[in-house]
């Protein structure tokens, strides 16, 4: 089954203790939709504006991502973000954000859009996320990704939003932050007491948990020696994830599972290269042979 | 097969941002001992100062370990740690220390300890880690443990030491501190080269991670709602594993596995009580079952 992702879609000015790169194909809606598209037929919802170059836009139908929601401002300046990451790859600081096109932009879903059985509502301001959702039609399973910008400046919005959607995805400082709970399993507790069935807590090199109403569920991260660039692994987490799930059929929770083993072995992917440059060179039997690996590594 | 464990044998007074509890039996030895006898005969080599309560005795007693080796000095003070955890329970701050009778402890094994196959060198100085080592006759299984101060104050010992040991445990930040590395996996690699053919690094609540000739092997951490004190827990996990590993036969890499997550669960059971408060109340039947629940919280 489809999949549609909403989030941002950017042009990412990323500087490491190594490189510098401008102006990389980048935001959460761009990570998680070419993440999806290995498993998924994948639909992108976002808006740029004049300046996003046009190999971009072949870089997405490459993936065969369908791109009829992805709204041109000619007049507009795409989203822009630059960061720099100090050496440990851990710690970032944002330089500089320039909203442009996103600042006003209100999603009209095309009608092929509206029946899309699964739904990431990957980072981006709640309000946006709302609108999304009330244009949707019976989704069959809705994610929701966040970040702490919102729970600062929009903590009404996001707390309304956990209430409609299935699953909600966010690090442990966030659920730390959001549940004022330093314990991420008593965090999870208040978090499912706020509306979503599956909580999923992303921890970067540490993995993942996932809960539901099964249980708990702890997912390893593939081990990587090398990181290059750690940009959008988060997003490739979630649109692996859903990509998979959309591609499974039975027990959800179970599906849910090996959802997120896909996610964590495509964000691997991710953090090997810039911005999206390294997740878009692999291949399906890549993920699936690093999803195998991780079998082995986590059995005792 | 029967363990020896070395370490400090301390008297802990621990305040937490809830409780605050003086003198408490504790100890890198005391810990890891106590870990090791629900899995194997046990027997522990320390140093304890005319001040050791007789109730600490009985308490080692009663969990069957051996104390032809601890020594015990009348007129001396035995090792007193003081210390004040945060809010979250993850960083401590040392209030004081008093060493006593440890500081000049030059351990003499008795006899029916030299022959010991599988032997802990839980956190103590290192030399006298060697010294034990030197008195040891054909040992088959070799585990040091250590902390950031050995390798702030007397690093060609513990380097040397590395040499001599089969595996060798450590948490992230030492990793990272020994190596001047901050990726886990590169940093494992090169403390392999510094001799040990296995090197479990702690992660604490995000679990541990063992190198060994077959690869990586990553083992959760058993998920705890509360964390009432996490002294010793380190100490539990390398005692439990080791003690684990020495009531196995066969394959080691795989029963090294297995010997983590008996490790882990034991320390989970220690940071549910003060001092090791929680772990003797545990049974081998409450490790088992927690086992249980670790293999069906990481199967996807």
């Amino acid at each position: 089954m489809s999949v549609l992702v909403v989030g941002t879609t950017a042009l990412d000015s990323i500087k490491t203790p190594k490189a510098e790169n401008p102006r990389l194909l980048g935001g959460s809606a761009s990570h998680a939709a070419v993440a999806a598209s290995f498993f998924a037929p994948t639909k992108l919802l976002g808006v740029v504006g004049g300046d996003f170059p046009t190999k971009y836009l072949r870089l997405y139908e490459g993936h065969g991502i369908c791109l009829k929601g992805l709204e041109r401002v000619p007049a507009g300046q795409t989203f822009h973000w630059s960061g720099e990451y100090e050496v440990n790859m851990n710690n970032r600081r944002t330089l500089d954000t320039v909203l442009g096109v996103i600042e006003h932009w209100s999603p009209k879903l095309p009608e092929s859009y509206e029946t899309t059985p699964y739904v990431l509502l990957a980072n981006i301001a709640p309000p946006i996320q709302h609108r999304v959702l009330d244009q949707l039609k019976r989704p069959k399973f809705v994610v929701a990704d966040t970040m702490d910008l919102w729970m600062n400046i929009m903590l009404p919005d996001l707390l309304r939003l956990l209430s409609r959607v299935d699953a909600f995805v966010l690090n442990e400082s966030e659920a730390a932050q959001l549940t004022k709970e330093d314990n991420v399993f008593t965090a999870i507790r208040r978090i499912h007491r706020l509306g979503p069935r599956y909580v999923i807590i992303k921890k970067g090199s540490h993995g993942a948990v996932l809960s539901g109403p099964k249980g708990i569920f702890i997912a390893p991260a593939y081990p990587l020696r090398k990181v290059v660039d750690p940009t959008g692994a988060g997003d490739s987490f979630v649109g692996g994830m859903i990509g998979y799930l959309a591609s499974t059929k039975g027990d959800l929770e179970k599906n849910l599972r090996r959802a997120i083993i896909h996610g964590t072995v495509t964000a691997s992917f991710c953090c090997e290269g810039f911005g999206v440059v390294a997740t878009t060179k692999t291949t399906r039997k890549a993920i699936d042979q690093r999803v195998k690996q991780l079998e082995a590594l986590v059995r005792f």
